[in-house]
């Protein structure tokens, strides 16, 4: 089984298509450990802001879920295969499994601060990458990263402490 | 951070509270890779049925990660704080990662058919096991089970051919 | 045509999905014929409670048509054929047609309780056999068995006179 | 319990009442029976394009089940008790049981289209009977054809074959 | 003011246009006086069946009112100015006012019962004169009776007796 | 058929119900008129902003149903039997048909004007008469007049014509 | 656990705060038995009218529970902590279990229309005695027994037999 | 590629088919036409009713659009192959292109009530023809030429001046 | 007024259907007392994390309720008249009145966890005791154990102190 | 540009009209004030509660919103011009900006409480003010005060500490 | 009637407007033939995936003419007059009329896939022209281009075939 | 209080964020206040196209208010804590309050599209000038300045006077 077809978008070259598709499914195995790194999340908090944290945690969920569908068709459309699969992940990930297991909220929202650290840096360096060549790529990876910026917010919000 | 609390639910003994979660963190396992794989299918498969199937997959995705998401509450219900981590799910599972990337709509439900029929009979060992000391977590399985065998016919009924 | 695949559900003898799904047919033919008859019911009652009887039938009527869908597709999971054709109905049901035609509430009433009746001593009957083979079938149909219960107890509501 | 009341709807002669409700029952009896046979084919298809045509069968047994009643409630409108019991369906009706039981989507498709044109032929003849005598009713009947001949084209749609 | 416009609708005479505005009149105070009377009676039944009643009158207000708003703007759409004040209506209208204030279901759907019979009669006879002349409002007026017989049926099913 | 029932509302005396209820009766009529002039207009009105007034009657023809269902519920909840009818509406009320049959907007509108103001300042009698006797119904009226203030202000912000 | 804050609503005295607290205790009280009550009469009506009047009383249980709600919240925001305990509620009412389990449509119906013309003069009497303190508070009053008319108009309309 | 099938619907002879699939082809034709208008219109008309106007369009837009669905899909069901082409539409349509670009609500509205009558000419002078032929096909023109009456009299209704 | 009817179920001894009956009359009270307090609560909790805690209730509240629904009317359904009154639920239960009532989110969350522990053991050993005798009344248990313990769970985890 | 028409309602002086008028517009500026102050809070709350306080804040903020157009549209119904601009906002008010930027949920919520506080006075006195003279504007004011009391429980209760 | 207003959008020269409305009035045309040739295959496909097919078309149509309307409306914004007209778009464009009538669902995807390719290559063209001008049009470019190749990228999957 | 935190977006240096923020916290001005004179506008206008525009306003508020939020919650994003207050608005804007109070729909359009010249200019070049540093916020802005333009288009169309 081939990962290429013998199309990619039209007006854009096939090796541009195939170097972007590339840097892409890097971000799509970033965007499945995250969703499931969040929902992880949401089952193992504790303390007494659990519940407001648990709901806050699962429209999150679902927008980066569609993150990653929205970045593997577009991977398909520039016609190459892209791989959802865990052991591919595992094996092609930059990064480690996310630390903690049962926390408190403060010690998990400090966490997932990191991870989305993490990601967000990558997905600018990638962003920079393909601005150049394909504006259709850039524009989706914006979207992205507007929202996940957002959603880093809510969670540094909550681990800010003013001084009056 | 342990992974167990102090309690289990009422009128259950914390040991068989602790033996249950243990079964069920691996079939929590292979529902988050299921839902990985059934997302992967929604974007590898060709031919002429492709947009039928691509659609079929998606509710099934739906079902699928509600499931995950009520064995892992489940767990975290009876004490113990379940893992949603790919690294974990990776190094601890009994299967393969799924064999195909771009392939046609035939070969794909062929390889599916065998992902539900593995994961049918693990849920039906747990369950015969479960039956005999938390009825609730039975009946949490026989639900998942009477969906997922609907699921598992819709892909047999591709692949099925009548003699007239 | 053969009237069985060659398959059953994972986990379970192929001889096991046979007998099931012989017991589960004539459970079809029940709810398809119960479903016919509440519409019949509903169109041909008269009286002074016209309106509020005529509209109770059609959620009932609703449901036996889901009921009916359920089963269905479970003979067909568990690899054998169902038969949903009216004239396998007339041929092979124990019962009778039902036996009124433009009649008074009162009277429509007391015959689908009697129905009713029929039709749940049947449906308990296969419950308690399939119980040691297979609890998904047990599940669907206990399920079952609950609402029909409840929309026999609405219509002997109707019909119970309390002495004050 | 007498089949007729003592009243036909304002305008119309009692007897005309009659004879149009004596038309509708054949009609509402091959209503009846198509759609228990929708439901057969959505359990009995099996094949390459299972999915979709196993979906596409559901709306039409939904409006045929719609089209069963609304001829049933005319009937009782033009003063007659309608029947919608199984077994004066299948000891009244001039047609044989639908002749398929598992089978691929291509022969169950073929079998429909001609239940279709039987259906069709006969709804046009009554239709053309009642013109002359109630226009409400032939405004029905010409409801349901239109609809019924859209739900065959269909059907033909996936049996043509195009020479380019 | 003048009543009629210099046009009516295209490829029908600016006489024909008048002549039939002119029998549609007719039916709009028929129809505005009956949504009037089926609130009254909405507010004046009383008896062991009222809220059934009460509650089924609401929708054929509900439509009655949709027809009523129809014909209008049939008239308008003819070419010619409808007259929907009750002033008009009582003055030109063939039928005495409703006889009941506050009575049982029973007294009011007999009434009721008679109300629909003369609406119905002369619609039939509008329908048949405008048959000839314009399709289109002939098939308004089809759809109208259509829904006001089974109104009808709905209040004779609670009048009628039907011997066991 | 007596008008009156032997109770009234708990804690208001019988003669406060029947005089309340009084007053209440020619809301009524003030209301059904309002609701068929409304319409009427709706169907007369041209001009070149024909559209956007005849949308902007609709909504206050439904609230203004509502008010009149509103006000006969209570004068029934007070023991007396409302009066629904045209012709009773026409020979009991204190004011004429309206005059316009199809007119310019600005002619509909100022005589809508017109009404308005009528039907308001009975309504404020009233509402004054009642408020000392039944707080309850007071409140009915100030929630009626407060809309129906409002809708006369749409009428009126057309007719004015601001100085810069 | 103190029963008060060291607030009421800002331009009210504290004083007054509590009084209205305490007389609106007890109507939370009847409200919260209110809704206990229309429960276990839609639980144990039977008879020809069962239907109807089954599912008459839920949405008056759902309104009398927001009621209670209402009520609560308004106690709270005055500063006062609001009991909605059973036990309280039992030995601080003034009045009896309501007497009725299974019986006949009408017998529940009398009984109701008892409870209700209890509750309601009750609620007039606060009413009353609020009116000259706290607008709002007496403003949430008047619209409960507006509604609370409604629904005994509802009870009652049943009862009464019309001469005719 | 032949334009038709071997079928036409059942009870009509296959050259009638052809005949009335024929007439159809320029109404589809006028039908695809009018929404293209419709659209030009909402985009370029200006002054002072605007808003009014461009929204006015709108649903007119989307009524003609599935008109045309609904004649295209009964010429396939007739047994011919429609042609929603644009080339083809401009060189077998006998009208020209809409005149106006830019201009005022005023002149736009009154070529649209040109195109109206053009277009509904037509439709009323094919339903005539093929009444006698095929009453389910005449009774979705007349069904078309209702609603397209309809919007005519919302365009003339800007236009007309009313002498008070 | 007997309690009991001369019917129970289809296929269960009239003895069976009073014992589960009187079985369920207790988990009934404990039901409704749930409901009250789970509202006591929402009104009475105070401190930094109000809102969250105010609005998790809301959900628990309606869905206690309907299991209350769902008892109740397997009472009736098994031949039994159930009791939903306050008097009788005081007198009949073997708990206490909740203890607290204005007081912190921590301490209520305590409180109610010891009040679903109490609950919930009960339910489990109706559970076992019905199991033998009526499958479909263990069904419903099995329901609203596996839902109860879940909301318990919500309440824990705002309680645990998980140690880093 | 005057401010004033020279109407005001039906039934009230004109000079009454002024000057409710004129009382009303302060409160315009402070509902005007109070939506943009909510909002703002929403955007500068941090800490552990962030979340549930960010999400309380949008509901009062809408419902203020709402308020503020209620206002102004019975200013102008009362045929004076409502002034919702800025700078006369800032010109006419009697308090101070907000005081706080970025701060944690402890210190925004006590000053929100003091802007309700403050806003709630003036609410009530102006309340108090127009009810001798238009029991419409008064029933306004009502309502309003009604919800915004319970806006600032839902505050209270996040600062109040229960001493167990 | 002139073409161009004497503005365009702030901070944009007026010749810059009138250039950009120039290059997307042909993207305007292309779109607007692409939702008729969308249509036209919508009727005209015939073959084992009918249904299938004929459905997913549905929703690019609609997609598409929302992108028409987008585009024209932006012309308009930018201060051009937009034409929609059926008879310019085919003097003006510079493709041919799409070739297939009824077809096979293979052929008129290979066909479709041609259309699409042609319409992507002149939008990326005009996107790159116009990314310089003004961020605005660039930006509505960007979105229809994601969406069209995403839509082109069903097609191609449907005609794929994997090497296995 | 500080206005800024210790962070920024990931990938983005802190100065950056900072000097973003400045320029966003005008923007946020300038979009309050002109949601606020929306709806002063909605207010204010008389004339014979008041409901068109005064509906046609509410819209276009609705969607400013979001970009409000959008901007804030971007300045909050960046680590900058923004202002939403009406005296700091008031003090920093840099035009003058809205000219009109009760004026003709004519003269508020006419001020309307000065105000929304004036609000894109703006945008425009802050738009310019944060495109190099951040293509996130340039996303967000050409997202507003697209609507925007469109609203003001609306506007413009209404004050055009096309010469025929």
């Amino acid at each position: 089984m081939s990962k290429t077809a013998d199309y990619t978008v039209p007006g854009l070259g096939k090796d541009s298509g195939e170097e972007i598709a590339g840097l892409l499914q890097d971000r799509l195995h970033a965007l499945n450990d995250l969703h499931l790194v969040l929902k992880h999340v949401h089952w193992n908090v504790v303390g007494p802001n659990f519940i407001a944290v648990h709901e806050m945690l699962d429209p999150q969920t679902t927008q980066v879920r569609e993150f990653a569908d929205e970045i593997a068709e577009r991977i398909a459309t520039l016609g190459t295969a892209p791989s959802g699969l865990s052991g591919e992940l595992v094996s092609e990930r930059s990064w480690q499994d996310y630390p903690l297991r049962k926390a408190s909220v403060e010690d998990h929202l400090a966490e997932l601060d990191k991870v989305y650290t993490g990601l967000l840096e990558d997905h600018r360096q990638v962003l920079s990458k393909v601005g150049n060549i394909d504006p259709i790529t850039e524009d989706i990876l914006i979207g992205q990263v507007k929202d996940l910026e957002l959603f880093q917010w809510f969670i540094r919000s909550h681990l800010e402490r003013a001084s009056a």
